[in-house]
């Protein structure tokens, strides 16, 4: 993406959520910090080329593209907040909790998250009364219990998960978090835009499988990351799953470990995505982004050998 | 209510959130707590007859009055944290957050609203097209920004705020808070039956100033409670406006001029009750209503007559 595209995106989530003019002047100053903010805004991208993938309108993926990018805002906000991950910086900024105070993070993350589920809405209607039925029973499952809250539950509880689960020699309850918290997300931006265009059963299960090669392989990236990168590369607090006792692959398998899973999950998805592009080469722009995919992954697998090391790692990588 | 009514309602308060087999123990823990320990529940009771009122069905009644319990909910839970209020004690128990920890709170909080949104819009679909995005955008304004978020902001800046408009002389302040805070909800709760049903800009006119009469009356009984009353008796922790700084009509404008005001907005409540009532004539129950509303804030006014007896005040009870 230029920069000329993202700025143009950065314009488009702060103008997706306009404040009323008496909004508490507390609420908007940390509102205002957030909507100025954003990330790499990903997600609308996506969804805008999975919404032209299956057809369906140009405004209603700017509607849940945003929507999934509040959503995402707001779980970092309330993420970062003292009592869960109790982080200082984020996005190269200090933490909304840390300039504006606990209370207004998290009056502004549930503005986020009102405002989500207002233009998710406005996305939805109009697909058919069958997909919109589906589609907003997928939205209530990934965001909730089956989903992103409690994959953040388990993130803060790893500590007694990992105490009845010992020794700390798999994947299965670090990615089992991750399926929760990093997954559901991508979920609902790939499944998603299938749903509403009215794709098959076979076609769901590529798109789903995908989001969860793609989920987990994130995942792994983020956890080596927290480890290896200084907070100048990352842009945000680091180092904090060794600190707070949480889940990490590289910690738990260790980080020669991570990499091959890392590795191995990077294939899987590739497999499923051709079968995909098969089925609906509308979505090929998917391979694409994959190999940005794997060029970040790439990069920190590159790290990994840089510091730790040991002829196996270099020569899987 | 009579018992068996409430248990009734107590056990749909329970049943309306199923949780999924694999929810984290420790989320599932709180929301067992929160939803085997419901409040009066009688938001779903005049949502029933709203729609009785309004000739629309009774199942989709039945999910917006939970959805509108789980929001109120929720909204309790974050209230209490001790960013915000630092409650202790809440329905005869104590807090969530006490129990299970900040973290596990909000996350339960935000349980209840993903639940309560998705409650919302199955009851909101198949009312025609136009009537749902009436329905939608009213309750994105009201539980966001524009009402609910933008009230609790006033609430928990009302010490920069007071510094701004001293002052307390008046109950402009006070009163625009609990516009936020406490009218929001009431109106979703009387006016959003009549947008769905079909009302005309008249009576949802008279409805909004229904909500606006007896959500004002209902926080000036509130705060005199705070005031007046034992923890015994309220079941909450008491006393928190005054320790707090927080907005109380009766700290700024005294009980005597709180009781006044009370009395005066029963009064407006009622002339716009009457007009509504010949209007529609389906929404009378709301006169009874009116009365168990009346007996409560009676009862305080008792209790302010006793506790501070200038002879005015009771002249004027």
């Amino acid at each position: 993406m230029n920069d000329e595209h993202h700025k143009s995106l950065a314009s488009t989530f702060t103008d997706s959520f306009p404040l009323p003019a008496d909004t508490e002047p507390h609420l908007r100053a940390a509102l205002d910090r957030v909507l100025n903010n954003p990330g790499s805004l990903v997600r609308p991208q996506i969804v805008a080329k999975m919404f032209a993938g299956y057809g369906l309108p140009a405004a209603h993926a700017t509607e849940l593209g945003f929507a999934l990018e509040y959503f995402h805002t707001a779980s970092l906000l309330f993420d970062d907040l003292p009592c869960m991950d109790d982080a200082l910086h984020r996005r190269g900024a200090p933490c909304i909790h840390a300039e504006f105070g606990e209370a207004e993070a998290i009056l502004a993350a549930l503005a986020l998250v009102n405002r989500a589920y207002g233009l998710t809405w406005k996305c939805v209607f109009g697909c058919g009364r069958g997909r919109e039925m589906r589609a907003l029973e997928y939205i209530e499952r990934y965001l909730g219990v089956g989903g992103l809250l409690n994959g953040q539950s388990m993130d803060i509880n790893y500590g007694s998960l990992h105490a009845a689960n010992s020794p700390r020699t798999d994947h299965t309850v670090t990615e089992s978090i991750a399926m929760g918290k990093t997954v559901s997300l991508i979920r609902l931006t790939l499944v998603l835009p299938g749903i509403l265009g009215g794709a098959s059963p076979a076609e769901l299960q590529l798109l789903d499988r995908v989001a969860i090669c793609w989920g987990l392989t994130y995942q792994i990236v983020d956890d080596l990351k927290d480890i290896l990168q200084s907070p100048e590369e990352s842009g945000k607090t680091v180092s904090r799953d060794i600190s707070m006792g949480r889940p990490n692959i590289a910690l738990a398998i260790g980080v020669t470990g991570a990499v091959h899973r890392l590795q191995r999950l990077i294939r899987m998805g590739d497999r499923m995505l051709d079968r995909l592009v098969v089925l609906r080469p509308g979505v090929a722009f998917l391979q694409e982004l994959r190999v940005q995919l794997d060029a970040e992954a790439a990069e920190i697998i590159d790290n990994a050998c840089e510091s730790f090391a040991p002829a196996s790692l270099q020569g899987a990588a």
